[in-house]
């Protein structure tokens, strides 16, 4: 698990240093906290979410305001300042939006009992992201075969989450079940989250791993060496198009060229209702160095130009299911997500 | 110029230690530059074949024989030794078996005239393989836009080659016809050949280059930001297939899904009449810390699993045209492949 809780200090596990130094971060400050996000200390959707809520937290108990509407006008700008720590996961305004909905629920109330309520709400995000997660598995692993070949890609396991995860945390559900499991774990450039966190969680754990890099897929696809893929998602808009790490997309066209399962493992969180579809969700660009350096290696020429989108789409035609804590969504994504959203099984 | 030979010295610039580091180191022993190919002190298809040539000729000179049939007969064992160097470029054995064709063919002259005749005919293939590429730039730069966005992964330019380059050099030939080109160099990791090597020396010519990671093509494809893709190929079947540095075949597979034109530049000894497809090219598995590392610093967790294959064959289907010296060919490989081997326009 990625965050710790207690005595009012988050303790965040520095995911930049996996996996040869496990490296424990203190965090007292909502500022602080945005800049974790930021700068990945912390990342995956769901759990920069549980982060940015103990940031509102840190935030809105260092409010100096006797008043409750002063209070509730800074803590907004509190939660403003954790949102712009990173664009794409929507989990974070999402965890955002329900701390301040909690304020205003609780606005009849002192402000010192309001600053409790969001420790409360606070842990209760980080602890209920755990049980979605193995509610998700239970719901997947029945779409995983046995036995099973998985390709995943980035890294949507317990690391990224509030423990357990997402696409790995169907795949632990898969061997939980007595399913014969192999994972083949795409490194993930430029931020290595394949080779250096699912790679190490999932050895952890006893599961047959093997990493390749991300243009290793279509080759092991084309000899028939994968038979299924799981991922997570950064966020899905209404028509199930889905957003997440960088090299998704071509996995999902390269799964459809070898008719080969495509799903996607995410909380409702992550649903976005409010986007009609994919091209609406904004894509972050992160820093040139993360591409020509490694360390103090230079691997590029100086000044060579360069991109960096962190993220892409990969249109719903091309995901055979999404998998969320509700249920599944195969297909007709408009109405079945926002059914999963509002609950519905 | 990755290789230059004079006085009985072939200097290959040490592709391992690009872009920070112009080193230049001195061969003189036909084991050291089978060493070399397989380190890859050189790589690239033509240039491995040119090194391979020179170390023919070191090999040939330090052989002790008074007749020609025992020079002959140790001779073919230094060209064995040398082709094991690396399987899947046809050029290497291309190249020894003409280094050896031509020592048969002088086999009436004394031993020590063959070998100068084997000193010249090295000098002669190197010479050759600028002069092909130049070729192959007249023929492919007219199946290029105007202006141009054009995708190259791993290195088939200069480095690649004994100068210009196979996909860099049509992509040259276009530039210096006055075509507005932009490239989008593919990292092309383990190795980091686009990084490395293909943003070095376009920069170095002035060519506008940007850089990004393997997983980022199929993004910008997604975006139109690709107008066509051109590289280079390690070994072509009789019936078109190609293999090509690990990843090629997942561009051509995202270049079919956006129906973006893809053309592979290669000399006619890059195709291999003998093997009816791309099932029967041999693909190299090589070391696991290719992936593992980037010089000292761990990337992965110790003894994880890891896969490391450093080709892929990419079916004819997926080739809009291939790009040779004596012309271009664009479907209906099988004949049209022979005609160009058999140096039919």
């Amino acid at each position: 698990k990625p965050l710790r809780y207690a005595g009012g200090v988050l303790q965040m596990l520095d995911q930049r240093k996996l996996p040869t130094e496990e490296i424990w971060l203190d965090y007292r400050d909502y500022r602080e906290v945005a800049e974790g996000i930021q700068t990945m200390v912390v990342r995956g959707a769901p759990a920069i979410g549980c982060a940015a809520a103990f940031g509102a937290w840190f935030g809105a108990r260092d409010i100096e305001a006797e008043e409750t509407g002063d209070f509730l006008d800074r803590f907004a700008a509190v939660c403003d300042h954790l949102a712009a720590s990173r664009p794409t996961a929507v989990n974070l305004s999402w965890a955002l939006q329900r701390m301040q909905g909690f304020a205003r629920n609780h606005a009849d109330r002192p402000v010192e009992q309001i600053k409790i309520a969001l420790e409360y709400e606070a842990l209760a995000i980080l602890e209920e992201d755990e049980r979605i997660n193995r509610a998700m598995g239970r719901h997947g692993q029945e779409l995983i075969p046995d036995p099973a070949r998985i390709l995943t890609h980035c890294n949507a396991g317990a690391l990224a989450t509030g423990g357990y995860g997402t696409a790995l945390g169907v795949i632990r559900a898969a061997v939980a079940a007595g399913k014969q499991v192999a994972v083949l774990a795409d490194e993930t450039r430029p931020f290595l989250q394949g080779a250096r966190l699912t790679a190490w969680e999932l050895q952890r754990d006893g599961i047959d791993t093997t990493l390749i890099c991300d243009n290793m897929a279509g080759y092991l696809m084309s000899r028939g060496l994968i038979d299924c893929v799981i991922v997570g998602a950064d966020r899905i808009a209404a028509n199930g198009d889905v957003a997440n790490k960088i090299g998704t997309y071509t996995v999902a066209v390269l799964a459809r060229e070898h008719r080969i399962p495509f799903y996607v493992a995410a909380p409702v969180s992550t649903i976005d209702l409010s986007l009609a579809d994919g091209s609406l969700i904004p894509i972050e660009q992160r820093d040139r160095r993360e591409i020509t350096h490694i360390g103090d290696i230079q691997l590029a020429p100086d000044n060579i130009g360069v991109v960096n989108p962190a993220f892409d789409v990969t249109p719903a035609r091309l995901v055979t299911a999404i998998i969320t804590e509700h249920g599944i969504a195969t297909g007709n994504y408009p109405v079945r997500l926002a059914e999963l959203v509002n609950c519905g099984g």
